[in-house]
C-alpha cells in the first residue's frame, strides 16, 4: 500500500512535469513544431515515449493541458456568473467570458505560457476546435453564453457568430501579447491584468452592441 | 543587349517564383519553421542557396513578400483617402484601414495566401515590427491614421493605442481564418471579401468608439 502511494506520488509528479514542459514549449514555438519526443527528452525523462505513455497522442496532450487550468477558471465562472444572473446588461456578461481567463492568467505567476499556449492553438484549425469543444462542455460557459445571446437577440444569428470569432481572436491574442511583455518585462500600457481585462472588456461591449450594415 | 534583357527577365521571372514560394510555406507553416535552403529547394532553384543570392536574409525575404502587395494596396488607399477627405466620421476612416487589404486579398484569386502570411508574422515580434514599420511608412498609412486619431481625440491616448492592437489583430486573424475558409471550401456567413469587411468595419466602429471605464 505505501509502495503503491509512492509510485502514484511518482506518476503524478511525472505527468505534471510533463503537462508544464509542453505547455511552454508549444507556446513557445508552437504545437506543430514540438514533437512528443522532444517535450520528454526536455522533461527530462529517460523514455522518449514517456509523453505517450502517459497522455496518448498530441491531440489527448493539449486537451490535459487545457483541462488542467479549466477547474480554477470554471470555479472563477461560478461566481461571477452567480452575480450576473438575470442580468440583461451585455457587459456583465462578457465580464463572466473574460475575468475568469485574465483573474487565472494573472494568478500563474511570472512567467506564465497559458495565454501564448491558446494563442498557438488558433493558428490550428483542429486542435482550436478541441480547446473550444472542451470550454463549450464546461456548465458555466454554457450559461455565459446564453446569457450573452438573450442580450444580443436583435442581431441577425450570423453577425452574432461573426462577432463571437472576433471577440475570441482578440481576447486571445491580447492576453498573449499581454502574458509577452510582462514575461520580457517590457513596459504595458495597463499595470495589471485586471486593468488589462477592463480595457479589453470595454472595447468587446462596443464590438458586440455596434449597428450592423444591412 | 538582347542577352542581357533575356537574363533580366529570367532573373525577375525567378524571384517572383521565389516570393510566391516562400509566401504560401510562410503561410502553411510559419516563418520560423521554412528555411531558406527549404524554400530555394521548393522553388525547384537547383541552387540552394538561390533566396539568399536574391533577397539575402529571411527579415528581407518578408520585407520584399510585404511590398509586393503594397503598391496595389496603397493605390486603393489613395482612392480611399481621396473620399474620406475632412470626414470626422470614424467610420469613413475605419474603411481606409480595412478595405485597401481585403479589395486586394479578394483581387488574388483562390487559393490566397497573403491573409495567412501576415497571420504567421503576428506570432514573431520582430517580424510583426518589420511589416508594421513597413506600412507605417506609407503616406497613404500616415493620412488614415491622422484622420483616425483626430475622430479618436477625446480617447486618453494608451486606449487608443490599446484599441489600436486590438483592431489589427482582430483585423490580420478575421481575414485569415476567411481565407483558409475559402481556400477549403468551407461555408462562410459572408459570400464575398466585400461583405466579410463590412461585418468586420461594423465591429470596428464599436470597439473604437466604446465608452471607457476610468
Amino acid at each position: 500500500m505505501m509502495a503503491k502511494t509512492v509510485r502514484t506520488q511518482r506518476v503524478n509528479a511525472t505527468r505534471e512535469l510533463i503537462l508544464a514542459t509542453a505547455e511552454r514549449m508549444f507556446a513557445e514555438r508552437g504545437v506543430h513544431e514540438v514533437s512528443n519526443r522532444q517535450i520528454s527528452e526536455a522533461a527530462g525523462q529517460g523514455n522518449n515515449t514517456a509523453v505517450g505513455y502517459h497522455f496518448g497522442t498530441k491531440t489527448d496532450l493539449v486537451r490535459a493541458i487545457a483541462r488542467k487550468h479549466s477547474e480554477q477558471i470554471e470555479e472563477r465562472r461560478k461566481e461571477l456568473v452567480a452575480a450576473a444572473e438575470g442580468s440583461t446588461d451585455v457587459r456583465d456578461w462578457i465580464v463572466c467570458l473574460v475575468r475568469p481567463a485574465t483573474d487565472h492568467m494573472g494568478s500563474l505567476g511570472v512567467p506564465s505560457w497559458l495565454a501564448r499556449f491558446n494563442a498557438q492553438l488558433m493558428n490550428d484549425p483542429s486542435l482550436r476546435e478541441v480547446v473550444i469543444e472542451e470550454s463549450l462542455t464546461s456548465p458555466m460557459m454554457r450559461k455565459i453564453l446564453d446569457g450573452l445571446s438573450e442580450c444580443l437577440a436583435d442581431l441577425p444569428l450570423e453577425v452574432r457568430l461573426e462577432r463571437g470569432d472576433m471577440a475570441r481572436s482578440v481576447i486571445v491574442q491580447m492576453c498573449a501579447e499581454y502574458e509577452r511583455a510582462v514575461a520580457e518585462g517590457t513596459p504595458t500600457a495597463r499595470a495589471t491584468w485586471h486593468d488589462m481585462a477592463t480595457g479589453l472588456i470595454d472595447g468587446l461591449v462596443g464590438l458586440w452592441t455596434a449597428p450592423v450594415t444591412r
